[in-house]
């Protein structure tokens, strides 16, 4: 078996991990165990580009047993837990390409071997797989039933090519599945995120500035937490009504040149570029933090940081560089300005990966049953999917709730009572 | 002019709030002073079905400035400020049509008054006055060039009108617009709800047990607010995901059979029937008080209540009726089970409703500019007007955002760039 | 029987709200029965100085029915309730000196009706009448069993009587009791605070800045409401370890010179005099919203603020008067500077004051048995005064708490058990 | 030199460590400056009992600046970084003895080793340095000049040593100086353990339950920080005020054998024993998580887990250690039990072990002016050490604060002024 990966001599602590957070994810558990005996992608080929990390591996070990013939590889040079890829290929038999800190021409190298793989169905975190499809292989096209995106950026990544008329796959935005952003992008990004600054940097929240560059629901779920440990918070937004809900949630919402001046600690998670750049470095104080959580290290503008700093001393702390600026301040800037989250500490928790991942695998499932019946486009997830994730992941969690009697039910969707 | 209100001398009053609330209102003071200039709805019928209030006054005033011949009835029995509506029949020349505590009688005849004005538009919060024109004077609905809902109660049941066929006017869902039930039903009505509360009652927050049936815009807006007041918060819910998210909010989620034991305070904000009934009255403590903060008076089974009391003392102090149950304990029932933050207090704060009235009025204007465009449906806010009254809203708190760079927008609307 | 109230008939609606406040209060109702048997103070005269609310009502009547000959006065000229004060006298026949409004003289004379009883034992909020035993009554001091103070400004300034020799009673500081200051300074004054704000001016707190000067216990209270209803706190503050812990509760701490800029809302709760003064108000938006919720009116600088006024407004809506700076700009000053929580609401919560006012009653009894043998100093409240209280007090909300194992207690006696 | 550390090779890492951490502790740094010119400490032996940590290594680098003869040894088996012993040893030239995961018998070794270097002073965490001085070597105890102790636990255990007469040697409750429990107590252990247990479990703190036993300042230290991650929070307490401030703090005040059954996740934080015990393992759901965030690992009793259990596996992941109980369910145990912020994070951040470490350097060097002059019992800080590093504190987060006026100051020490 082909695979690429650190050592293999971290299965077994990767394994303690994969197992540990499988308790975690009990609604993937039983979609795992309803694949084991339907197999609905038996003898199918499929391409994964994840977050390689236990919980990921979960995934894989869910679609293996659906049949599915699996290559996965990294959708990020720094987020591979390299203990998991070793499990998966030693102890779960999982081809892997994917090392934690390889540099772009390996992984890209990476998303080469997932192709190589001719896969009928891809999974994306980011859209690079199906972006390296659309460019390197186009002949593989054809013959992809659907593609599952995980994240915020590649679902506007996938978006804008549907709307050139770039596109030539059915994509489904799994990322857009209630069951996964109102979760995973709020409550999973968040603890992550403040979990991968404080591993980095053991900096005290309580009575800091943390300045956070987005309202989207990574960054209510960063801004949430920062606030929850004590921080002041600053939101900065390019959007009025989401600039006006920071507000109203209680937080300083500002242009990034004045919050520049202010924060201590800064996190990027907007999806856009070079939203910290030379203009605000430059205006940043002595010992000032800034670290990215959004899909791709291009929100923060380092060669602009490298190219105005005297001086760069890499590592003052595990995934931690300094510049020093012609000014004399230093800046710190966490996990190259990859996700901290991932990079840093160990992602997003189990048990909300586990809402994510189950809906990656039932949509999956799914669209292979609509084989040949997807247009070309960007579809939604399927209700029924969703509301069977939510019913069976509340179950797991020990809530119940009420159900609507017959007379309410019957209000609902009558008009003549009013007042 | 015709009208029916408490007690005119009440208009200098009246007059103070209302100017008070102007205040806080600038994006509908700004679309005012335009109106007043254009006059788009010069010579056009109106009426308007809202709560009477000193917020609802000021929008009057814009409508009266855009030229509108308008007659405002009360959409609700006890929500009606009768000082607002004096100043509004005697400083302002707005007929009106509304008296806090009449009867149901009585609130019929109101509406009866505002169709018999053969109203070219109206406007509608809760669809009384929709569902009251299709019922009573159907003669009247090929003249309506639209009307405007501002409820999630109304918008259901305008859909359900639709669904079923029996829809013949064109409506446009106000409520569904982004600058108004993110701000209005979430931080409107969670500060008002709690704001009635107190004031009927008196009674602390913090270490009591808060029950609030449903989490949707206004349920997580009081959910916020009782936190926030120190209150444990207990949610009951029929939909899973929003029970998730309650429970990833920090809440306790519960059915209502298990909330009811605990409760210290119970609050409804579903938009259904019976969420409280007897067999829930007969579980609670001793003293629990019952109240509804959605928008028709049927979320607490009154009636129930009633039938299984020994002794009701009505007023045991203002908006405070007891109800002794045979089992000896005692409930309290708020304002009649109406709204309690428009029996028992002021309503919405004046700033949250400049948002949702300013769009009211310009989502008005542009149902005239379509006059006879416009299909028989129920439509969505135009976009245009969501973001100028949410841009204009966050210049008038003083707020200032980032703008999108060329780069940055080039970016987001791109797809090459990967990792 | 003397008296000297607004509106004897008033004393229905004011019985209604003492018997409601009475449900919130079961720890004195607890006191007041044993109260009734036993009679410890049976036969004594005794003048209390309070704020006359429905909840100072129950005290009254517990104090009555342990025998005491009382006579009640206002402690703050607009913190009376016309309504309870009509009621303690029409329907329990206790002699009443209080209306709402009464100006200075009004109140001293009130204050020279409770030295005319000729107290053998005083109660004070404020230390008024104390003040005014010592300047105006001095003969009265030698037959003073002791005095009891109920706040923290007049705890400081019996302090301040006590070091400068000029203190002749002994005086015991209720206010320092941990089941007084704890929760009564706390939640009282924190949700009272925001309610009174609330009623006098209908504000969305949501999306607003709040500036509160000071951050003691009442300062803490305040912030913790105003951030809970969604605003932006900021806290100004003189004691460094205050500040700091202010800063890591997540608030902004700023000097007032720079707070006064950004405030939408300022709150004084220092004890202290002109915390708000002409430096600020010039620097303050237009708009601006000025209050007191510390004990006297003089944290803000009210004649300083006429002074540079070019016009004034009283009553723009009720408890807001409304002062036009000279440049331009306008500043709202509620309740005339005076507790607003008292003075537009209705104070605190009657389930809070259950525990200062049982633990006042409670300490006034111990007073009695101490006679003779209490020294001329402020005295603190007894340890187990106050453990009572607070296990009645947790038994009457229905909470049940762990007890320590006899090993558990043995070991927290013991030293030899380490690592 | 002597010393005992596990690897003098981790010593580079430990360096970039501690000096990451010098730039969090600018108080301290501050202190260490004078002393390095003043040399209060010049020739004094002294022995410290403390987790070895990189803020602990500042302050040994701050006593060494001062002229201390210092030996350093672990005041816990499991809190050491052994790569800031190693550095301590290597580049600092400061004897340490003190291994992560070493057992109880080197643990005593290591105490004694501190003894053999016949300390004048002692500095302690926890009250084992000095309690094995009496016990061990009393001999010593006439040339103690005074004992610094820096926790809860330690400041109890020696009171009780005072009461009962056996306390020798005087001793300065660092541990109750504001500007460390308020601090270090709340924020610090706070923040910490939320971080070990996340390191330790990775997972999901919004949804869960959390039961923490204690409501003293970590105890709402962590209760602050689990619900700021979006947990439920349950608290249980033995002490009534306690228990009513956790319940108007918004949290559900349960008797253990109650929350047992609710709790995801137990912490342990009261410094007394056999908090977490056999009745209560039973009710626990499957998967429960247990932690200790208190000094000692007492609080949970192991032996009684260990009893109940048909199987244990350890390591399951780093730091935790499966239970399997009879009835067939799992209880995961943290750390062994032990300071889950010291054994799986990094404990305090520096920012907050600043202030705390800060007036440990100054408390002795008073403590070694007041040299003979100190009594034999318990002492507290002097207040003039709290304000100095209050305000530095202050000053260095860069937060400027008020001053009182003349008229502010004369203000509060008169008492003539009222109403």
């Amino acid at each position: 078996m082909k695979h690429d990966v650190k050592d293999l001599s971290l299965a077994r602590l990767g394994r303690k991990r994969i197992e540990w957070a499988e308790r975690n994810m009990p609604v993937l558990a039983r979609v795992g165990e309803r694949f084991r005996k339907e197999r609905p992608l038996a003898g199918l080929r499929m391409s994964a580009c994840l977050h390689v990390t236990a919980e990921t591996a979960n995934l894989c070990r869910a679609l293996r047993a659906a049949g599915a013939d699996l290559v996965l590889v990294a959708s990020n040079p720094l987020s591979t837990q390299d203990d998991a890829a070793a499990a998966l290929v030693k102890d779960y038999g999982i081809p892997v390409f994917a090392i934690k800190g390889e540099d772009n021409r390996t992984y890209y190298r990476h998303i080469l071997a997932a192709l190589a793989h001719r896969p009928q169905i891809t999974m994306d975190d980011g859209a690079d797989l199906v972006w390296g499809l659309h460019k390197d292989r186009p002949d593989l096209a054809k013959h992809i039933i659907a593609s599952m995106e995980e994240t915020t950026t590649g679902v506007i990544r996938l978006r804008s090519m549907a709307k050139s008329g770039t596109l030539r796959i059915p994509v489904i935005a799994v990322n857009d599945a209630q069951t996964k952003y109102l979760f995973d992008n709020r409550y999973g990004t968040g603890q992550s995120t403040m979990d991968g600054i404080i591993r980095a940097t053991d900096i005290l929240l309580a009575g800091s500035k943390v300045v956070i560059a987005g309202y989207g629901w990574c960054g209510r779920g960063c801004a949430m937490r920062a606030h929850g440990l004590g921080a002041s918070v600053i939101i900065t937004e390019v959007n009025p009504l989401r600039a006006l809900e920071a507000a109203m949630d209680g937080f300083w919402v500002l242009p990034m040149s004045q919050a520049a001046r202010l924060g201590d600690l800064f996190i990027t998670v907007t999806g856009d570029v070079k939203v910290l750049r030379p203009e605000h470095f430059r205006l940043m104080k002595d010992g000032a933090i800034i670290c990215n959580s959004g899909h791709f290290n291009v929100e923060i503008d380092i060669p602009g940081l490298e190219k105005m700093s005297r001086r760069v001393k890499h590592g003052v702390r595990n995934f931690v560089d300094e510049y020093e600026l012609r000014n004399g301040r230093r800046i710190c800037l966490l996990a190259e300005g990859r996700l901290v989250n991932l990079a840093a500490a160990e992602g997003h928790p189990a048990s909300v990966m586990d809402m994510s991942f189950a809906t990656q695998a039932l949509v999956t499932e799914w669209a292979v049953k609509q084989r040949g019946r997807l247009e070309v486009r960007v579809h939604e997830v399927p209700q029924e999917i969703e509301d069977w994730v939510a019913k069976l992941k509340l179950a797991t969690m020990g809530l119940k709730i009420d159900r609507l009697t017959a007379e309410q039910s019957r209000y609902l969707s009558s008009y003549e009572m009013g007042t």
